[in-house]
């Protein structure tokens, strides 16, 4: 019998991103950790589920405390997968990240790494999702690593409330130390995409998509704010996207 | 000087779908369409986007009041082209569908017709996701048609709230006629994954996704139990994931 908590891990950035193997020393201490990560980067997935081709995941290592799957799915299908067949029993926390680039703001709905998380919540399991504002390969997660303690703690412990998630956010490593942890709301950003129009070498036409970030929202209890004012930004997430307040404006 | 509506058409059952081809034949008679469509089924691509390869969006016909591109890009890139690139200025209506599948419940979170419905919303354009309770790709549409007239001439006579979109549902056709249009939430219902494991030839394990959709939300004034009873569905909907009522609560 073991009553170690059972820690699925999972990211968008790949099974080879450093931001999943520091996520997963930090959280061994806490219980048996189980990795399922893509075998692709799979950023910009969002919440999607592959339906066109069957899932192949394979077992690349078992140790005490730490078993380690590369599939060829997204996010979603990861913990999916997870839940309804290679894990044993189900899991007590799942954790996704932690991602190269952030999730605050509008990211989160592009965002493979949250997807997994609110995954974990459409499924009643505690999740977590954390995010480095750092897009680099190599980016510096030392000043992280007390704070996904602290956090992973808490919700080992309390537990999350029904159909709950986190989505946590860290500043960008600097010479200032993070100054806490403050929990926000999502603000409201977006994208202005730009796309890059080339010719290929038969003469044909594509466009590679890229953008500008732009925050428009003035609210102070923002994730982006926390973040810009280098606190630790945690936003509850939860998967109902009903206006409620057009409830019982919008007639036909 | 055009002064018709311009209005964008998208799903995520690609550009050969009878529900694409159904929304643009009702569509056609209030505006300009262009219709920026897939070539491959992006069903459960959810908010996807492509980062990995260029878009090659590509003119497939031109004629009065109608054009059409096919590309290779997910529903979200397709809105994105479209509005950035491939428009010559911002549409008056995005309608995505008529999608074959209920996107009702749980459903939005993996619908790519939803998706581009909501990224609509993001860059502030009245939009509007039509879905039918039939996977059927020759499902019958016959019953939709007035019903779709109604709100897409509401939503351009008087658009929508900033930042919010529609998620409309129709029930299946049948020998009763709907009953009207009732203005909903998003009903708490999920899918019970079950993951079918087969051999291949080369001795290899996998897995086919499938499951059983599961409503347990006893409300009356959900998307599933207007389907139910026969209405259209219509959920206003927001990108705001902040479950607001944790905000105060939660402490670290």
């Amino acid at each position: 019998m073991n009553n170690k908590p059972l820690i699925l891990v999972t990211n968008d950035d790949s099974i080879h991103a450093k931001g999943l193997h520091k996520l997963v020393e930090i959280v061994r201490q806490y219980g048996e950790v189980v990795v399922i990560a893509s075998e692709q980067i799979m950023s910009g997935m969002s919440h999607a589920v592959t339906i066109k081709v069957p899932l192949m995941p394979r077992l690349s290592k078992k140790e005490e405390g730490y078993t380690e799957y590369i599939t060829n799915g997204t996010p979603v299908d990861n913990v999916k997968i997870g839940r309804h067949r290679l894990l044993n029993r189900k899991p007590d926390l799942i954790v996704s990240g932690i991602n190269h680039g952030s999730n605050a703001a509008i990211n989160i709905v592009y965002s493979g790494t949250m997807a997994a998380a609110m995954e974990g919540a459409i499924e009643g399991i505690p999740a977590i999702g954390f995010s480095l504002d750092d897009f680099d390969s190599e980016a510096d997660f030392s000043h992280v690593s007390p704070y996904i303690q602290t956090i992973v703690k808490k919700v080992l412990r309390e537990g999350l409330p029904e159909g709950v998630c986190l989505n946590v956010n860290f500043p960008k490593k600097s010479s200032e130390p993070l100054k806490g942890i403050k929990t926000v709301r999502q603000a409201k950003a977006r994208w202005v995409e730009e796309f890059e129009l080339r010719t290929d070498p038969y003469g044909r036409q594509y466009y590679w998509m890229g953008g500008v970030f732009e925050n428009g929202d003035p609210r102070h209890d923002t994730d982006e704010k926390a973040m810009a004012d280098n606190y630790v930004a945690v936003v509850p997430v939860k998967i109902d996207f009903t206006a409620d307040q057009y409830l019982d404006k919008l007639k036909f």
